[in-house]
């Protein structure tokens, strides 16, 4: 009889589950909102139900491997507590996985979204076949996954691979975080909006840009890029900044790691081409490891279905001999 | 019958060769000078014959665990290729590992200088107990060396945790690495001296730091120090400079790997009352991670005996069961 497992994405907006089985083939999914504004106990409910829902529709076909659950934000792994998460306001210190086991009756993973989206890489997409691997994932935040190993790498208390806070420029743009010149307010596809507001505010911004802005649609990080594309300068000037940032976080964590590969996912990697080309410039000037040995740098394989594949993964990865 | 190891730190200046036993008891030394103007074979002799007169003199009293050997620069470890080596000129491409054993006839291990000083750090000193540790080296220039689940991280071509490198203010002062605003050029010993020459360039300079300038000594960041402690404004502001630069490269490496316990040796460490304050402030600021769960920063237990202790250590660590 051969196996499955069911991955979860809990996301601020959608709730994924799916039923994967080992050769990383994805067979039965259940789409479900979030709708964080219900409550807690809300969305744990259904997240438990679907996850039940698709293990009585395929137990008797397949063996359950194992059941892995990907949410986001930063986990104390010990004890399985959410000790922040910007996309699901008021669930800080609340122990989710105390909930989610007491509606489960039976064992699962649980696992921060971007480490859960960096193993489905290394399983099949992306970093596949690589031992260590490095995950951003760019949305309107920055989140990261480490894989050293073959392993997600949790650190002491389980909140490692937070790689969008590495700082790159010590006096710049305020964080989120609390910090400044994060890479999040660098990179993230809310950074792209901010550093075209800089523009547009000093006065330096293109005719293009400034007649985007006055038209009434809102300034997006997809309208920036489109407007790169049509070659308006100040759009382009917006994503080479965001190239900059990400060569030098690349070129840190290979000074610090000496990794196989890294792989960018998120929505905000549909802009690949307009940074590209400043990031590829600044790795190789920032790291003499990479000069010496340069590393490859993937947009993701999986997309946002990363995290669910990963989420399932862990079952299997640790079923295996 | 007990055993003992063999433990190698070859320096710039300085070649020290020790019997080391099980329980981290040090119980005989040969301390030789480098000479690297004799030629790179010639240092291979005699570090080669140190270690054989060492085991020479013990074999029959203890059992050889085996030799671990410690130098400095960028080995490619499957190799055992010398990189790069700024203490070692001329030994760029050397094959040491081949080297060594022509003239040893038995296996041992080879080690970065500053990864064998961050286990040593590890087995018996500032890190004991620890299983994560990242360990900074601050002397002219700045190493580091990386124990994730109580062994050294070497990445895939053996390069990693070259922690001086990692850029900390990206439009800084060059480095010699070709990069520019490396930790190295804000923390190492060498950038006290330059950021006390810019002061005096800039004509901000105080008093007495310029009067130190005008003395005809040289500048060394002993003296800046001697000068910090008592009470000069800007030798002051050179260390907090130092300071500010540890903290921003903690908080990454805290954020990115959320480690137990960061271990600071080298010369340049004496001077942790003049740059703990302001590496103390820094670190929380710009790592929530941190703030959640605070991680010790110590001092180095074994000073410049790390490396010597580490290097054995090898040997005993793959010996264990």
């Amino acid at each position: 009889m051969s196996r499955f497992a069911i991955g979860v994405d809990l996301g601020g907006t959608n709730l994924r589950v799916a039923a994967i089985n080992e050769n990383g083939g994805l067979f039965d999914q259940v789409n479900l909102l979030t709708e964080v504004e219900k409550g807690r106990e809300d969305v744990v409910d259904r997240l438990s139900s679907g996850i039940l829902q698709l293990v009585e529709r395929w137990k008797n076909v397949y063996q359950l491997a194992g059941i892995g659950v990907g949410i986001p934000g930063i986990i104390r792994m010990k004890e399985g507590v959410l000790v922040a998460s910007p996309n699901l306001p008021g669930w800080e210190n609340f122990n989710i996985r105390a909930q989610i086991a007491r509606r489960l009756n039976s064992p699962f993973y649980l696992e921060n979204d971007a480490n859960a989206a960096a193993l489905g890489e290394k399983w099949i997409g992306s970093g596949k076949n690589c031992d260590h691997l490095c995950f951003l994932t760019m949305g309107t935040g920055i989140g990261g996954g480490l894989i050293l190993n073959g392993r997600i790498w949790h650190g002491v208390a389980g909140m490692a691979a937070e790689l969008g806070h590495v700082t790159i420029y010590p006096d710049g743009r305020p964080c989120k975080c609390g910090s400044q010149g994060c890479l999040e307010a660098y990179a993230a596809a809310s950074a792209v909006v901010i550093a075209a507001q800089e523009f547009l505010k000093a006065g330096t911004a293109s005719p293009a840009l400034r007649e985007a802005a006055a038209s009434g649609k809102p300034l997006t990080s997809a309208l920036i890029h489109q407007l790169a594309r049509q070659g308006d300068a100040s759009s382009i000037a917006v994503f080479q900044q965001v190239g900059k940032a990400l060569g030098i976080a690349i070129a840190n964590f290979t000074n610090i790691f000496d990794i196989d590969v890294f792989v960018l996912g998120g929505g905000a990697v549909d802009a690949w081409d307009a940074f590209e080309k400043s990031m590829f410039e600044e790795v190789p000037k920032r790291s003499y490891v990479f000069r010496n040995d340069p590393r490859r740098i993937l947009k993701s394989h999986l997309g946002n279905q990363a995290g669910i594949f990963g989420a399932a993964y862990l079952a299997f990865q640790n079923l295996a001999p």
